[in-house]
């Protein structure tokens, strides 16, 4: 037992728990020792699942174990920078949930923090550890499709979030576009440097209500003189809609759904195939198990973290200049924000 | 012989051959009496191919001969405004190329000929009467797809055209995404507002030395709500890339590209498929005989015709719009021009 | 005129219409100069859509007509062979539509006719011309897949036709599936030297009752040892099912159906797409020609025909065979029949 | 600790290492009591990395231990059947890796011990647990299809095994096919009446010279007067191929094969998309997980095995009159078997 990787988890809702479950079903090499939530019961409950010994109602108290040496926060948006910021005085390894906050100072301050602590900080950017983004993510790596031209990335919900999420959320390009966002510098490998947001309320009118808009399509430049364009919806009646293509100098790569099965039904009313997999953590469950796997290997083999702190402090950036984009009604440089 | 619509062809190249052909073939209602060009040889060899009796350099001798009921404007772009304005008030029904012109004067003056002459007028907007794309515009006729929300056309040649013709071309908006441009008002069945182009030389730096871009992306905002995205690159190495996609309330519609056989060859190497028909030519070729159907459909059964002049100059407008875009960095009104 | 081909059409049912068609559409090499049906109406009702100047009740009468060079034979089943030795003996290249015939020495006869006279003869075997089957074809004639080792051939009717035309048509494996064992021939390059076919009766009880069976799966051995089965059914729900396979030592090449369009329509109901192309003639129209333009060139460049009189008793041979097996209830020599 | 169903594993080869991964990672309400090998170094590996506290070199140490309820017998086939009557005889539950035996007394032995002790049994057809044949399954099912006409399995393994082995492995129809067999009655629902068997050695010599056949094609005729078509081969370059369609009266269901990732790259060479899954390990690990999970199921349930002896026994049953039909050269019945 003493080999191993001792690790706390901060947050024991819907992620937390998947992270629970990861690391006790595949990752032998790692113990959890304790999580917290501010709901004892619901730590309680994943403890119990998970044979995790302790549980605390106060996040501090995993702070203070010495013994564990990287701490998963799980916990609520608006919490992530302050525990980033402390969980790194503490020393602790830290793998946190995206978005690191919404405030580009608070982001810095993590930054500088982590930096300080000489620590190992991952964002929660699961969508780099799917099979078929890294499929294309490789083809590009490979110049199998040459220089990069044009990126496509579509992403839409199945249905969106309940209104009381949404005021709080900040926005779609900061809650949902941010994931492309990441894509879009993971796949290119480059960096955004103007951005152009075109957006409507067109699922659910208390969407526009709170302020936000629910069906968006931003343009982003990149250095390299490539383009990409991402489409969002909060609704696709179909189910989770995750596609994206890369279009380059020798040709293109293009990555489309998942699904339950292959099975395809062909009947008088029609050749009929599955519908993608309906929810993000269907879709995604091997990804949140890799980037898990990942962070565990770089604290282990003291390498660096495939997506971190400074990629999330980009992905805001050019979230923030998204949002400014479609209030302002033009283009906005990444330079203006922040 | 005397029952039959009687046709003259302004034009003796690539696409005056393409609907020679097309009525030849299809058409034992229409006569083709007369063609001309420039290039008399040109004319005479496909009047001999086509059994087309009378063989001119000058059109004027076509708008002359009172028994041609209507005429085919094949001829290079600068002279369709002209022998359109011509045409119709010669009284003869007119089928023109894309685009009528690049300058909204002109094409005012055709749309206001056309008017006073109370003559067909059909656009060669080809697209719409591909099987493809028109399953699309179905779709969503249909409801099928609800409300629109969202749409996407990918729109890439396998190659750029010789220089010589770039610079003479109007740039790649006016001469390529024009189409695209069409298609997003039929698939949509709504008016374009507002256009947002971003463009790069990527492909073949002479074009950026003739004052083009050769890879686009172009966001339009339309009067219902819609938004849509076009992606056009001048090259793909895989050849023509024709593609588009509605998104809407209830769903998706989406068509991919034509290829010659559904051949599959699965062998170590991977498992390859055809590549997308090469040549527009080869690609739309249906569609060309399908234009031309329903243009004598419309004079013979006294109709509208489906794509008629202000479609010309709608398509015109935007993409207009698109190249101002570009060049101030900012989206642009279609009430800005003209 | 004087240079072009000169034919005559026997039989102006479907198919004689279809052979029309593509030589007014497409040959201009061609001259139809007469057409005969023992319904004298419809064969004037041919005549006149695509300007036949001769039409007769009585076939001798375009035999008897020297200026005629070719004859395409499309009239019932049981006069090919008849009028396949007539028309040799008159010296008419000849395109004869499958079967030759159901008797293996009336087959005999039109072979040592066709041979005596020195014509070129070709049957009807359209499939052969087929975008997808040729594309399997060149991928095993190109060696793209090896040695072959499995061919799978699934052909399904969309419905069975009308039970009359099923009591004439020499049952199941003579009309439907010799197109079947024909392309087995086609795509492997090898000969057939044993059959195996079992079948039932499982769309409509009035097959069963006319003695024929409409649901069969039949395996054919191969000279150089590949293996094939053929599937078949007299009624597809979904529509006409033509699909092949051909797998061998480097891999394997796979045809699909072909669709009206590429449309996926996605809602909550499924991802659908377009059914196969519902009837042979949508479907093979574009082989037809080819067929016809091929026994055209033979002609002119007095070189081989695409498909003899030899390929023409072959899949009888087989077809037979097939038949004796499933009433025997073992597998069936190629030897043992004939 | 107490209210789990305590198991002890025979065999840590292969399949019996995938079984205590599945159990460890999926199934808390299992603990893992023993695991047994010839080969103890084998089985002390898997012991410590699965946590499993007892390492016997004597499966009888498994079955003399009161406190194990079921054993998993992944020992070499031989052995399946003498292991399943001592541990039926000890009144363990009993999951047997395929097959039971090759012999059929051995087989029918097994049944009575297994009747006679009243426990649970279930054999190792796994791909009933496969999400794609469960998709076919369950369309057969909910009658989407309607009644079952024609069945086609294509079941092509990406390489031959070694020699030493194809000579133990009793032929390609008890060893490879036998998964097939098992496939056909689970997806008709129906029991297998007849047998017709063509094969040859096309792939490797040696395979012939142990006197069995690479490549083969085997047809079934079911008792609801349904047919089907099995096509093997030992190596298809191109991965492992596993695939089925389900026609029937109201249309047709077919599942294709799985792949690492959807990603498809256009380049000039060709639309190419990712080889199927290489290993039967990579493909069907998830059927490996579910097979278990029901097993363990319908034990703590007291409910009915999915896959039970008498399965264990209509797959031999077929394989040997596969097998016989092969050597004789005819269709064999099954009742001609056993």
């Amino acid at each position: 037992m003493n080999n191993k990787l001792i690790v706390g988890i901060i947050g024991a809702g819907r992620i937390g728990k998947v992270h629970a479950a990861s690391i006790s079903n595949h990752m032998p090499q790692v113990q959890i020792k304790a999580i917290s939530d501010v709901n004892f019961k619901a730590a309680e409950d994943v403890a119990k699942n998970y044979g995790i010994p302790f549980v605390y109602q106060d996040y501090k108290k995993i702070l203070e174990d010495s013994e564990i040496q990287a701490v998963l926060i799980c916990s609520s948006t608006d919490t992530h920078s302050p525990i980033s910021i402390e969980a790194a005085q503490a020393g602790k390894h830290i793998f946190c949930e995206k978005p690191i906050d919404h405030n580009l100072n608070k982001i810095k301050m993590v930054l500088e923090a982590v930096e300080k602590a000489e620590i190992k900080y991952q964002v929660g950017f699961n969508r780099r550890f799917d099979h078929n983004f890294k499929a294309v993510r490789n083809a590009v790596k490979e110049e199998k499709i040459g220089d990069v031209h044009i990126v496509k990335i579509t992403s839409r919900d199945p249905q969106e979030p309940p209104i009381e999420y949404v005021k709080v959320s900040g926005g779609i390009f900061l809650d949902m576009t941010i994931h492309d966002f990441d894509m879009a510098r993971y796949l290119t490998g480059s960096e955004v440097t103007e951005v152009f947001a075109v957006g409507n309320c067109l699922v659910n009118p208390e969407i526009a209500e709170a302020g936000d808009v629910d069906t968006a399509i931003v343009t982003l430049k990149f250095e390299n003189g490539a383009m990409a364009v991402i489409d969002n919806s909060r609704r696709a009646e179909y189910g989770y809609d995750q596609r994206a293509e890369v279009f380059g100098s020798k040709g293109s790569v293009a990555v489309s759904n998942d699904t339950l099965s292959s099975a395809v039904i062909s009947t008088q009313e029609g050749i009929v195939s599955e519908k993608p997999l309906y929810f993000f953590l269907e879709r995604y469950m091997s990804s949140f198990v890799d980037e898990m796997s990942q962070f565990v290997e770089s604290i282990l083999n003291d390498t660096q973290t495939a997506v971190n702190a400074d990629d999330g402090l980009k992905a805001v950036l050019i979230g923030l200049a998204a949002k400014k984009s479609l209030s302002v009604g033009r283009p906005v440089k990444i330079s203006e924000i922040g």
